[in-house]
């Protein structure tokens, strides 16, 4: 999950990263499925490696679609659909930090999810530990997040 | 879509048979995901033939999914689900008919969608033909189905 | 619960009447809140007797409301809103036939809610008899429509 | 919009105190609808002095609905349903703080309504200050938050 048009150029590269490392493991890659910021990086990235990427898609057509989304879920409700993309991941990885992402961060966490921060902005990762500390993982680089997503697998 | 635990064993048959063909012709299988009825039996005819499915759950959890399913989406929406399943399909198929059933039809047509019905239950052909006459197709048997999905993807 | 922008002469001056009755019963309206056809008209009729009038709307801003909503919904889930008309009525109102109605009718009887049809597309009366007999009441006039209400509130 | 069950006696108050304010002022009180913490107190606040309460309930039926609650909007969409408490508020005010309210802060934020916080949670109010600067306001007591709420309707 991260930010769209806002992404910063160190979201979008982590993001594409993260896509490929994602894939790479053999994982599949599950975003909001737009054409901007971390949620195409990431998809471009997850394509690189050959892996397979869902987007759950705010609106009522595929329109906004990021290329590189292989299986796209309209579902028309705006930022309503934050909630099944988190309900719907294993752990969620939060990449940058925005209001969606914050929304999503927080669904997550309520939904008992364990989500691992790759962000510069520290006020969030205050306030989500403050919330929830068992479940707020802190990563520094793409490869981080891989290491910590597969002990939460395990 | 489908009838659920109210299936009959022709939906039941028609929905394995329904899933094969779909798998076999390289497309994906998009269903309810629940274990029961049509949305099991096709996702299980699907695996047969190596197909891809997707299962759209109404639940906040994976706990009622077909083994059948390879990739759950979990929605924790009801029945208000069944507006991503019909918007998420390129075409859709009522296998069977029941009140889900009948409301999916409802919501595809209402989206535009062509709707391919497989099913006995003359009256639900009669009502959506009286409102969306262009849009409803009719089928006696999976190998029909099939070929009308083909005509309208071409 | 009833047409939009196709709704007949017939189907507004009955939604307008209904409306009327509700407010007069000292029930409060609520249907999909936008300005056009039945909601429209089930609303203005519900005003002029002085009842309360609550829109669920389907985009993510009251631009289309009718002016006849006291109480506005803004949902943002486009028609998967349908679900959330029917689940939070005590008993639905079918005054007219659409899809849309189609979908609202199919979700309120999947929900065990009563039904009370005041339309002449026959069809849709003979599907939902033939998928859920006990929950399907008709009424000729909204004279009836008030009277079937008051039995099931029993 | 508030804490459930993690509520604290503060929040309680704050949120009695409040909903009885927002009602005096001849305003409409919407919440989560349960009888839990901050919704269930300010439904109550509302009701002592003799206002309207709506209730955005998350289940698929008004079972665990507060007692205080006039009106009850059954969504069946869990946290999903946060979305439409925002939406349809003209302004939010987050009273305590939870991943619920987080959520719905982050969600208000984004559709660019103006949130009054009225919570010792700091974090949250860096967090959301970093995040969307011009639309957070602080209130430090239920007198605070109206005169607040007063210059957004202005």
């Amino acid at each position: 999950m991260g930010v769209g048009e806002k992404a910063t150029p160190t979201d979008i590269e982590n993001a594409y990263q993260l896509g490929k490392l994602i894939a790479e493991k053999g994982w599949v890659l599950l975003t909001g499925g737009r054409k901007a910021g971390v949620m195409d990086a990431a998809s471009k990235g997850a394509k690189a490696a050959d892996g397979l990427t869902i987007g759950i898609l705010p609106d009522n057509n595929t329109r906004g679609i990021s290329e590189a989304i292989d299986l796209a879920i309209v579902t028309d409700m705006g930022n309503a659909r934050n909630n099944i993309n988190v309900l719907s991941s294993d752990v969620v990885v939060a990449c940058g930090m925005g209001l969606g992402t914050a929304a999503e961060v927080a669904l997550a966490l309520k939904n008992g999810k364990k989500v691992v921060f790759l962000t510069k902005n520290i006020e969030s990762q205050q306030l989500f530990k403050s919330l929830s500390a068992d479940n707020v993982l802190i990563a520094h680089n793409p490869e981080q997040v891989i290491q910590l997503i597969q002990q939460v697998l395990l």
